[in-house]
């Protein structure tokens, strides 16, 4: 999910400003990447339908459709029988919407592979190994050691290791950023030609108090997720975290038992204590992170390539992205929302 | 699972009886299969735990169990308590149970893996081919047509086509047997070592109202089944047969949430209107049935083959599958249980 706006949290001010910001860097990014590859970059512009179950859960989309518009964001507030008249096979029961015509969604394996495509084209040369060990002289980051023993010497490094970022070796305890790998499981449904489409909007649900979302595909496909699971690296599907993705999902799409289970998967996202990416200086020259970037990998990709590569470039942070570097856990200031550029507001 | 007892139904008395022998014929098959094979045959004689989740689910236990006790069969009626105790990872609510020393389970992987050996071992050409036709000379089947055209003939014509029995061309439709598919899902956990045995017996749960069973393995594996849906030849998994398994076993096994779901599969039990197999005559000379078994395919599987083997070569069906003969559905006598083996109890 492209979702700023749906997923907005209270009180993350910088942080929406820059899922805002990766948002916006999404169309053009794609239209880069498709004319470059000739394959489908799977941004799929739907807009997404915040939807409630029961009333306490229309109380809480509520509150934060008021928190939105505050903020200045486009919502727009529906009863729960306009809301059923956009996704008619919502169930008889859910009480209330939120329409986001500007939170869409993106196929990520058909990213991936036009980004491997590009990578290809650009004459970037892709080494398939891991890093074994960063190489340190002095305070400097100098290159990497890899899994065969190979080294590779470099001017400019950039740690996008995801939830691996912490256990790279050779850097200094104290400027090891803190992301840890947080476990979610997804399920993926199709949906038989005679019932599409299920649904034509992201649909991003809380059903009695739990949130699962549903994101259909041009091609008949819809998935479901996500858990969330504090087990360290364990990416085992468990029997529990698709029993709840399947109770959440057909309480506010009852068709969803009809649906083919065609696939579950289990993930690790990085995560960080504030739930934002850690950009930028490392503590170390020549070193940058481009990693913690929790549930917005996708929405971000374009964003932090930018940042990242204007970093390199210039030698300078831009502004956008000075709230998420990694000194923000060791300065004692933990509420990087305080410099935000959107107002603050509590909901 | 081998159930004749835990699986009971009132007034299919004549079913019990097959189904008995078949349970009685087991041991002895599997040692032969394994004395020939070498190949495990799947036998895993643990006994089974019937169990009750809520009042009402115990009521109707406690019921069956005093028809099983009525029929002469081997059960003891347990308390919740003592249920547990033989079960220690069952959840705390449920309510009572019954032992049934003599249902066991069986591997069925490792039974086909070791047939499909014994038939190499025993010098049996095997086809692998779709039969497209029954050839028909007159009033006797003669031999096959193959999907690839070869034709087979045969002085013997045994067709245990399972679901799909009845779509065999060839066959005068008047004398096709009511064999329908009958679609179940089953799921297959992995039990973390940490947690082995979560089951150390089969158990058939009752779980406000549904029907779940769990059956252990020996490497850890536990078999969640089944679903019943009547979707015709429809084998994909749906999500709401996979829901179902999970919300009903989680119910009885709270640990079931710990879980990996290894493995969702779907297939087809070949039904009839009585639930009672088609054993013998076809009303072609030269042709017999061996098919409709619907839940007890494995469980039927060494009767079924006695009493077709000694059909073949005495010409005579064994009096304990006469009232499975395919002319009970046109005799206008559906009630096959009247001339049981054991006496007739209504529950």
């Amino acid at each position: 999910m492209l979702a700023p706006v749906t997923e907005v949290e209270y009180g993350e001010d910088d942080l929406l400003a820059l899922n805002l910001a990766g948002n916006a860097a999404w169309p053009s990014f794609a239209e880069e990447l498709e004319a470059l590859t000739g394959l489908p970059a799977g941004l799929h512009r739907t807009g997404t339908l915040s939807v409630a179950y029961d009333a306490d859960d229309a109380a809480a989309i509520r509150r934060l459709a008021e928190y939105q518009r505050r903020l200045g964001l486009e919502v727009e507030e529906l009863t729960g029988r306009e809301t059923r008249k956009r996704e008619p096979l919502l169930a008889a029961g859910v009480t209330a919407g939120v329409w986001v015509p500007g939170d869409h969604s993106v196929n990520n394996r058909q990213t991936v592979a036009a980004l491997l495509r590009a990578v290809e084209l650009s004459g970037v040369t892709l080494i398939k190994q891991s890093v074994s060990r960063i190489l340190i002289d002095g305070s400097k980051a100098v290159g990497v050691e890899l899994d065969n023993g190979d080294t590779i010497h470099a001017e400019h490094i950039i740690a996008a290791a995801g939830p691996w970022t912490a256990q790279l070796n050779g850097i200094p305890d104290e400027l090891r950023p803190p992301v840890r790998p947080l476990k979610g499981e997804i399920l993926r449904l199709r949906v038989p030609k005679a019932y599409r489409p299920a649904l034509q909007h992201t649909v991003r649900a809380t059903a009695r108090g739990f949130s699962v979302y549903l994101v259909p595909r041009p091609d008949g496909e819809l998935v479901v997720g996500a858990t969330t699971s504090e087990l360290g690296y364990d990416t085992r599907v468990l029997a529990g975290g698709v029993f709840t993705l399947l109770r959440d999902a057909r309480m506010v799409l009852p068709i969803t038992d009809e649906l083919e289970l065609v696939e579950t998967v289990a993930g690790l996202r990085p995560a960080t204590p504030d739930n934002a990416p850690v950009l930028g200086a490392s503590g170390l020259d020549g070193l940058l992170w481009a990693t913690g970037h929790y549930r917005n990998g996708v929405l971000l990709t374009p964003i932090t390539a930018q940042v990242i590569a204007e970093t390199v470039r210039t030698g300078v942070l831009p502004k956008l992205a000075e709230p998420f570097l990694a000194d923000r856990f060791s300065r004692g200031d933990r509420a990087h929302g305080s410099a935000g550029a959107v107002p603050k507001v509590m909901g």
